[in-house]
């Protein structure tokens, strides 16, 4: 059976490819696996039937075989360990990429969300400013030590891998900040990712539920930046 | 070989089992795996030296047979890869236990480190008491949904896996706030941890550190809450 994927109905990213699911339909391409989409409403998302698939009310999901998983690290991984190209055939470089997909979600990833939910709902408060800088410098030290370890290679671990993929959707979210230019290598890193025909693939089609939501309904969508 | 992991000399929970290490030193003792630990001061762990086995110059690490890995998450799955009772046998059991996983780190761990954060970073800070109000929202909101799910299920899903060894280490840095009290399926979810032999001896063997590195130089711990 196509495995069947869960996504936003209208994303609150306008199409931008920021939300969760794109990670998904990236590793999905990268391994030549076609798939089906279920779009969801925010109700939708926190009915008992969806939180019987996602407990925490979230996209995106996954559903074959009567297997029902959720997370979109576990879901890249699930993918990555049955298709050929997300992760190295030796046991050594598999468990150094599947590091570097924790390394994105564990450690990359929380103040850039952190710094995401500030710029989103704290804008107005006093303490803006000041709470902007001090959660900046976190997301500063982690871009520059990953851009020291990543130095002048291409990717992380040598080939492409699901670290690759995680990390460059993670980096993604910092677009419109100003903080990747701050290193070049990163820069490039990311236009690798955004470059791969999978990538491209994937962000089109999440792009288009997004245009087709607001053609039905709205304003013409802003552009992508 | 042994396996070689690194912890604090002297770590800044004060022995209390909250950093990292303590997840695959547990993991480590379930496995019933051996394993040797390297200390390192805070100095130490910007050196040069480490930063090639932990990009962001972190404590743990791993390293066996020419194997070096980091991310707390990945050395876990990595250990319950290999040993019997971390993961089910059969393959769908396994993608949930994973799933589990990475809710534990992606999902509900963020908004608490970001609880400690305040709690440890903003106190004097004039918006603590606003700034704390929402972080506690957000963890609230996890814990609700968390404890909804599991129900008065023993473990997440089915028997004891990796991923309940994870959530219940994030669940115990909420020691001291108040809030896991408030959802009773919860707090026994972490007794049960908590109660498991191997657990017991994860949390004496980093309490040990702490307790000799006090003794050389310092005054007497604080009790173990």
């Amino acid at each position: 059976m196509i495995p069947v994927i869960t996504a936003f109905e209208r994303s609150p990213d306008r199409g931008r490819g920021l939300a969760r699911d794109m990670r998904v339909r990236w590793a999905l391409e990268e391994a030549g696996q076609p798939y089906q989409v279920r779009l969801l409403s925010f109700d939708r998302m926190k009915t008992p039937a969806h939180l019987a698939l996602h407990p925490f009310g979230q996209i995106p999901t996954w559903e074959q075989d009567g297997l029902a998983l959720f997370e979109s690290g576990a879901i890249v991984l699930h993918i990555a360990g049955r298709g050929a190209g997300l992760l190295p055939e030796d046991p050594d470089g598999r468990a150094r990429a599947i590091a570097w997909m924790f390394a994105a979600l564990n450690t990359v990833e929380p103040p850039i969300v952190e710094l995401s939910m500030i710029r989103l709902f704290e804008r107005d408060a006093h303490w803006y400013a000041q709470r902007l800088q001090v959660v900046e410098t976190r997301v500063r030290q982690r871009l520059a030590q990953l851009s020291a370890y990543l130095g002048d290679a291409d990717w992380l671990d040598g080939g492409f891998s699901a670290g690759d993929l995680l990390m460059v959707t993670v980096l993604l979210r910092l677009e419109g900040t100003g903080l990747l230019e701050e290193h070049p290598p990163l820069e490039a890193y990311v236009a690798r990712g955004r470059a791969r025909p999978a990538f491209m693939r994937a962000f089109e089609a999440q792009r288009a539920v997004f245009l087709e939501a607001q053609g039905a309904s709205g304003p013409p969508p802003a552009p992508a930046t």
